[in-house]
């Protein structure tokens, strides 16, 4: 089997690391670094002396020799050039978010459809051995009825210039509760606010509403003292922690939990203690290996066995749907925007 | 000079807290322990044999050599034992929240004032070493331009069977914001969940915005898998973080922030980088006193020098509005209530 | 079945502490409280009217009605005041160390023999959750080999004027070591220095050798920038962390370790890597009784079944032993001091 | 001014660092790469095009062009590589520790001023951010008197063949010391275990004492369940504490101490209070400069400057001196060693 030939557009902050990880996959074979920037391109080039460069996209949506191309450029770009790499029958790996859009979303999954090539986007964290091992957990049924999901991402650190922090941090967040929870919400609200600079949100508030009382919310700060990185998922039964500054022990199962008595009603004047259980915690060990690792061998192998991949263009529907119509309540002062769950429904 | 009569009506949870720092005061006698339950009352009267006992509030109100009175019962009896003990020229002390409801609140207000009594609300965390040491910060202008507040508070906890997680738990962080930042919100919106007791919310999220994108948001929960207590306030020049799990450094100044930069335009294509500065860290050491004796004497002190305490009728009333703003939005499925800053400005 | 008539001696830092939890055991009537300090004693009395008071201990001595007594005072006084109860037919818990000698210790433990009366020390975290669930862990075999225990117990705190660093902070470690692993050292060092009071050592290293390559050592510190009390105990299978300041988790239990590969030689030059084990971590739930109570309850057991507690006189000579072993060390610069094994096996 | 011609043998772990270093700083020219390895020549080829490879060191000594070389290998041939390339003219940087033995060292050190030549050790965390820091802060002086150092390096990780756990770990530590305290022990004992390799030991302490009650002490360990990199310096007045495992905030100054009360004689029976204070708690911002950079430009430097490196021979030899009587120390079950003060004082 002759390896899949592969084209990187973009080398800003990521693409490096998708560049690094094709270069050392035995699958692939490099054919093309592409960024507008000489320098980087001369000094990408120094590394992978195997591949050409150029300044110009349209070179690899040109070569029929490409078989598929990452592209790791702002979003706003995603859409006309996956457009074009799609139309040429090139397979298309786009870095998180899928598109700026959900009709460019929608527009990109037929045209992956019509032309039978795969549509995948880069949700690294999907394929990190926490939320993998978390994945495990959850579909176990052990964690019992989900009761809600809770996220903080926040720091200090880059600001981005063409989109807000919400866009920049929630597709993290989303694609994880996307892949752990496979449920829908119902409404969805968000507040920010920019400190730096005017129309750029610098830190963000969403929350989500599903049937059945589990609640989701998010926490996006490009402005905080500390370094914070921290999910909890609970459950009935049992319940979550990921904290992904840990070094070790990202992940940790607490056995505990709540019960209701509501047997009799002798309880006390003032207050009342419900029944809680605190019990074991166990942190499992986690696979170490780099998610993009993953993230590189499931789009070659979802080219060569013509299937969908595990974060295939419904996936990055489905986050960018969340994304735009938080950005809406967002503009509207945090009014809550309702979802049709009939057109979000897991695919 | 001769000692406050003091009475106490409710021995629950908190209450024992109060006897206890109130007989430890010499500026105090403690003349009545008022309780429902009678089991309760004997145990604190073997405590403190010096005070009478009694189960009924109303043999308080009677007393005339009563002159102060602590009220740490449940928050919808507030209303009604305050009114008699304020009509019958008591000073009151009352437990937070202040009251069930706005219009409560002002009656009270308003009958403190035509009694010329003291009316108090115990917003304990204001008379912390940790709150006293952060007015400091703020009062002095090093942080800057204000630009947000944001506090979790959250456990595996007591669970109450009379009130949500909202009104158990926001009047600490609402009566610190209160008391550190000096301003009223425009509007607030929150977003709850019940999975224990139908109609009880135990988890919660509630966010306010203020005039010049300072922006306050609020995590509460009794579901929680691990006790988390704290609040970053952010501000152009320094940051705080106030981490009361901490045994010691529970406040943080962080001399750290943003600067945008808009001189030229020459960024880098895809992502460019604010400059931001870290800097030194700082942990002041903190007075360990217990607050609540700082809160008793406050009691004393205002009683005596006819004036008012620094967590008056007027503090107690700011924190119901956003309470019963925020109880509001909360049933109306997170809709923002706009609060009239006339009639919340600091008094 | 009549309750056992207890003595308190001493109401210092501890004692209270004794105090409550007898007044507390229904099968323990507190008969007398005794200190030097008659402050301290009026004080004791208010809250315990039920018992007599005295400054001199031999009124406990000469009262026929008492059974049991606690000698709550320094170690100095241990032996000439255990010694009288003993002879009077009472039965005694001394507060740690046992007695300030080896030859004291097996004195007191010979009049106990003769008197057929129960001799026990207070080594608390013998009773406390974590150390039995961390003795349940050993008692298992699921640790494999056991390499080393390695303990560190410092702050900022207390000064001790009788007693260096070693005697006031050892008894600790000594009493968990014992407890635990059961085996006795064949040799110890240790050394360390004064930095406040000529001859008192406020910090302290003491290191004990075993057969089989076991090895234990301790740190010891009065005077330390922060407060930590760890742990380790490692064996070939799992190795223990236990944290004494954290609220929860107190003992975590890690499944790693290493296996030396010896199979073949074809190693890296420059060095190589012996294969190690990462598994998953866990901290089981632990009893978070107050151990004072099972220490107290111990106590009146034995007694009322005739049998050796727990800690008895023996585990309370084997601690002085290696304490004063220690001290040997300590005075000649570190050198090291032989044990006799036969002497100091477990009884 | 022309760049220094520089040489690398071994390219284990640590040598590609020193390599990438030098290849960008522009004061040198990296001229040979040696390595037995063929294959990570070629590796270290591909990425340093501009270097040539040898698999002997000894054509870089015969190389007249080549005017200094690194030597990245293990310990036991730092001697004789060293001084083939000294007597030819080199200039010398090592890996640490410097050499073997101290007779090494001093020859080496004879070599180099003989042949006006620079010998330096790399005595990598002489050079970061945080030891600068606290170099800056022992200097001063604000610490007071220096009561003791006490290190503790320990993890689950590398084994070493040709070495144990103190000849691989305590280099970091004492090359610290060395730097920021700089004085010379009095007497040194160490001890250890060996539980993998027979005679390689995974476990050491090590303690010195130095005049004036100053004491140090050091806990190395390559078996343990977690990873702790930190030092406490502590003086009369101020204390630090280096966490190098902490992300940010790595030094802690705390701004305790305890200070004896000798006035009157009316302490409390059982225990007294020596009068200790804790006040703040201050985390300097640090240099986060890679150390090895400055490594690289010291040793350009002092080359350029023909003067002393910061790490020089002498520092080299002080370390090796401690391991070498530290060693023998363990070897003889612990007992103490004695140090020539006159010997090995500051040079």
């Amino acid at each position: 089997m002759s390896a899949t030939n592969i084209g990187v557009i973009g080398c800003g902050y990521w693409g490096p690391n998708l560049l690094r990880n094709f270069a050392e996959n035995e699958a692939a074979q490099l054919r093309w670094i592409c960024d507008l920037d000489e320098e980087r391109l001369a000094s990408m080039s120094r590394r992978y002396p195997m591949a050409r460069t150029t300044a110009d996209y349209r070179t690899l949506v040109a070569d029929d020799a490409v078989d598929a191309v990452a592209v790791v450029t702002p979003v706003a770009t995603h859409f006309a050039i996956a457009k074009e790499l799609l139309r040429a029958g090139k397979h298309v790996l786009l870095e998180k978010p899928l598109a700026a859009t959900v009709a460019e979303a929608e527009e990109l999954i037929d045209l992956a459809e019509q032309h039978k090539r795969t549509l995948m986007v880069d949700h690294t964290f999907v394929y990190t051995g926490a939320v993998r091992k978390m994945k495990e957990l959850v579909d176990s049924g052990e964690l019992g009825d989900l009761l809600y999901f809770d996220s903080v991402r926040i720091n200090l650190g880059l600001f981005q210039r063409d989109i807000n922090v919400l866009w920049d941090l929630a597709p993290h967040d989303l694609s994880i509760m996307d892949y752990l929870i496979e449920r829908q919400p119902e409404a969805i609200s968000a507040l920010g606010s920019s400190h730096i600079e005017r129309g750029i949100e610098n830190i963000a508030y969403m929350v989500m509403l599903f049937p059945d009382q589990f609640i989701a919310h998010f926490h996006f700060n490009w402005l905080a003292p500390v370094k914070i990185r921290r999910t909890m998922i609970a459950g009935s039964g049992k319940m979550i922690l990921y904290d992904d500054i840990e070094p070790t022990e990202k992940v940790r199962v607490y056995d505990s939990g709540v019960t209701a008595n509501r047997v009799g009603d002798r309880e006390a004047e003032y207050q009342t203690l419900v029944s809680y259980r605190t019990g074991d915690v166990w942190a499992p060990k986690l696979d170490s290996t780099e998610a993009l690792r993953y993230v590189v061998a499931e789009f070659l192998d979802s080219i060569r066995e013509r299937r969908q991949s595990l974060t295939d263009g419904h996936a990055g529907l489905r986050v960018v749907r969340l994304l735009e119509a938080a950005q809406q309540s967002m503009k509207n002062g945090g009014q809550s925007v309702i979802l049709n769950i009939a057109a979000t429904r897991h695919a």
